[in-house]
């Protein structure tokens, strides 16, 4: 089906998910004196079609500013347009409370409705044991590189890192101020493009755990299984800021899952951590008490006041991938998306390269450069004059970066494809 | 003026903020299979009048269920109206940028310009001198009763400790972790009623700071002036977390002042910390990184992905308090909403006791028991059915208490002394 550039957005149907909605916003000016007046339109978009070869319009279209774009970032993300709007719906009211839920008490019976809603549907989502709990925080992943060996080891304890990117790498250097790190094996020299086979990990004999980071971020690079540590007393704890809830995950082969939420499942502001509970309550001594996991269990993640608005979100995007099917069906759009990428990148007898490992290419984020690394800035700036931003590739390894998180609609894909074969076409 | 019970919200003109929204928001209906549809409708409340003594109607009234309560919660707590429609006009597509602020990059263009707003509002509103650091943090003030010792002394210095109430006790507690805390002054053996006079504190000679928290939630306790340390050393450290932004404050008096802003500020998941930028750089080597100071005013709060919508919508309040005159402005409403109801307990002869000392009486929080106590569970609950909500006392004091933050309308401490005048008579 060829969508006409004035189709609007919203009536772009997502077969595999009936919660879309298919109303728009109504107007609603406000009279600041000092805000800007933003009106809200019905979304007019620019989109090719998946099935044809049509060409691009590569001139800037003419629809008005309030359109929404494809935002390829590599997160805060995009997010589910039907969250949005049903966030936006309830922010001034919700469901008849009287107020915003950025209002609510966090003992209230309204918020705590929220919370353990959210809770419930993620337990769903994940197939999450009961022997599991679910933790709401704040502070990003990075809070928990600190929290992880603070409440999981002692400060001569033994653990085994595998760095296969900058985040596992940050992991690793927060633990060397809390426990004994090891890096068992790193990617480093080949510019974080791999994953080790696990045969040949040298893992620590007595690690109290193995680190990984299920998928990286800047580089691309993504576990499509997971080691078995031959200590059985080594717990497998995995940072899945960037690929959480976009597939189905084994909770139990883990003692620890985090994930920052604003990839897949939120906006900033919100940690998930999912931890087996006979591995709770040994913090050392000097663990800030918010970093305490016992504080936080015992409590519900409500000892001091959690980010509420934030978990709500995080409570609509559950809900809005359990109305898609759960897990399974989000892991097969995911896959398709990532496909039709990966093979427009494959496909162009070098002009566009991916320098990861096939067997291990994220699903999520999909890095790559131009052989004539000169039209790179113009490819950035072309694309985000078609409503396609935030390719920029990260600072530190430069190039593009299309970041396709669940939310990323198969349309975004499929415009960004036929984007790159209209500018190989005008400069190959 | 007397208001009729049918007067729109929105139509409560607030003569000292001429920002406040005229219009109203229109119906918005979604089509969600398993989400509520709520409707937005024009606002109507039950009103009292400022100068008459017209009985309140104490039948529920016959507004709607989508009609805004009066939120007396201590935190998250009620926001300003026009905050809150102006956050859900944008909440889908910010300024025409095609994408909301939970989508947008932190290190965008969009956000850094929402965030240097925010701080440059900040810092206008509090006066806040230049050799001082603002720093937008998670984790709540409870993160920061551990950062501040880590960052600010070594694990033997001695740190002095003011204990009026129940969170600068825990403030204290958890500094025992990463330095020698001394609690000089206590008002536990007065149930937290008094703030000490400042004379007669017997501080610790080399104490690298003194701790106070300048308005305790809880026990309604509020500091009026500030202590100047004997030692020129000793750095004064304030938790405003309950009292931020509702009156001027002389940031160059302390070293440091912090604060959780789902109090008067915005939304909870927002942390901010202002610091003179001379402290910055000495944390204890067992600092978390996200804890550290230096890292974070080194990174302009960007070393990881900030709260980045409650940073936006604590700017659309600062920019809302600028609006209205300043703080200056703000502290005289203030003023004005303690007073009618510190009068209204005061005058009851008995009925309704505020055990605080006269001189410290926070113009936040005010808690509030009856000579009758057996009353009390009937008096929350017969204000709940005239939507005043959140009027419950902490459960380790009892009794009621009604917050009554900035964003709290003069309409709504008028309308709760209203109804405790007439449950008064019912009673007394």
């Amino acid at each position: 089906m060829a969508m006409s550039a004035t189709t609007p957005h919203s009536l772009l149907k997502n077969p595999t998910n009936p919660f879309k909605p298919t109303t728009q916003i109504a107007a609603f000016p406000t009279t600041s004196s000092r805000h800007h007046t933003t009106i809200q339109k019905p979304i007019s978009i620019t989109c090719s079609s998946a099935a044809t070869t049509t060409p691009l319009q590569t001139t800037p279209s003419t629809s008005t500013s309030s359109d929404r774009v494809f935002n390829f970032a590599a997160g805060p993300a995009t997010l589910p347009e039907n969250v949005l709007l049903k966030a936006q719906s309830e922010l001034y009211d919700w469901r008849g409370s009287g107020m915003s839920v950025m209002e609510m008490s966090h003992r209230g019976k309204e918020f705590l409705s929220i919370i353990q809603q959210a809770e419930s549907d993620l337990r769903t989502l994940l197939n999450i044991p009961s022997d599991y709990a679910v933790l709401f925080l704040q502070g990003g992943a990075t809070t928990q590189f600190a929290a992880i060996p603070l409440n999981l080891c002692q400060p001569d304890d033994t653990v085994d890192y595998i760095v296969t990117g900058s985040w596992a790498d940050k992991a690793y250097k927060e633990a060397a101020k809390f426990s004994k790190p090891n890096v068992i094996w790193s990617g480093k020299s080949e510019k974080y493009t791999k994953i080790p086979s696990f045969d040949s990990l040298e893992e620590s004999p007595h690690a109290k755990y193995l680190h990984i980071c299920a998928n990286e971020t800047i580089h691309g690079v993504e576990f499509k299984d997971y080691p078995n540590p031959k200590n059985p007393n080594t717990i497998l704890i995995a940072d899945m800021s960037s690929n959480f809830c976009s597939k189905p995950v084994d909770v139990s082969k883990f003692g620890l899952i985090y994930a920052g939420a604003q990839k897949n499942v939120g906006p900033s502001g919100v940690t998930i951590v999912i931890i087996r509970k006979d591995l709770i309550g040994n913090a050392q001594p000097i663990t800030p008490i918010m970093l305490d996991y016992k504080i936080q269990a015992d409590n519900n993640s409500l000892y001091n006041t959690p980010p509420c608005f934030g978990i709500y979100t995080c409570g609509l995007v559950f809900e809005d991938l359990l109305a898609q099917g759960g897990l399974v069906e989000v892991e097969k759009n995911n896959k398709k998306k990532a496909q039709i990428l990966y093979d427009a990148i494959d496909g162009s007898n070098g002009f566009y390269r991916c320098p990861v490992e096939n067997s291990v290419r994220s699903l999520m984020n999909v890095p790559f450069t131009l052989a004539k690394s000169e039209l790179e800035a113009e490819f950035i700036k072309e694309a985000a004059k078609e409503k396609m931003v935030q390719l920029k590739g990260h600072r530190s390894v430069g190039g593009m970066r299309a970041s396709i998180y669940n939310a990323m609609p198969y349309a975004g894909v499929e415009k960004l494809v036929a984007f790159m074969k209209d500018f190989k076409a005008r400069h190959g």
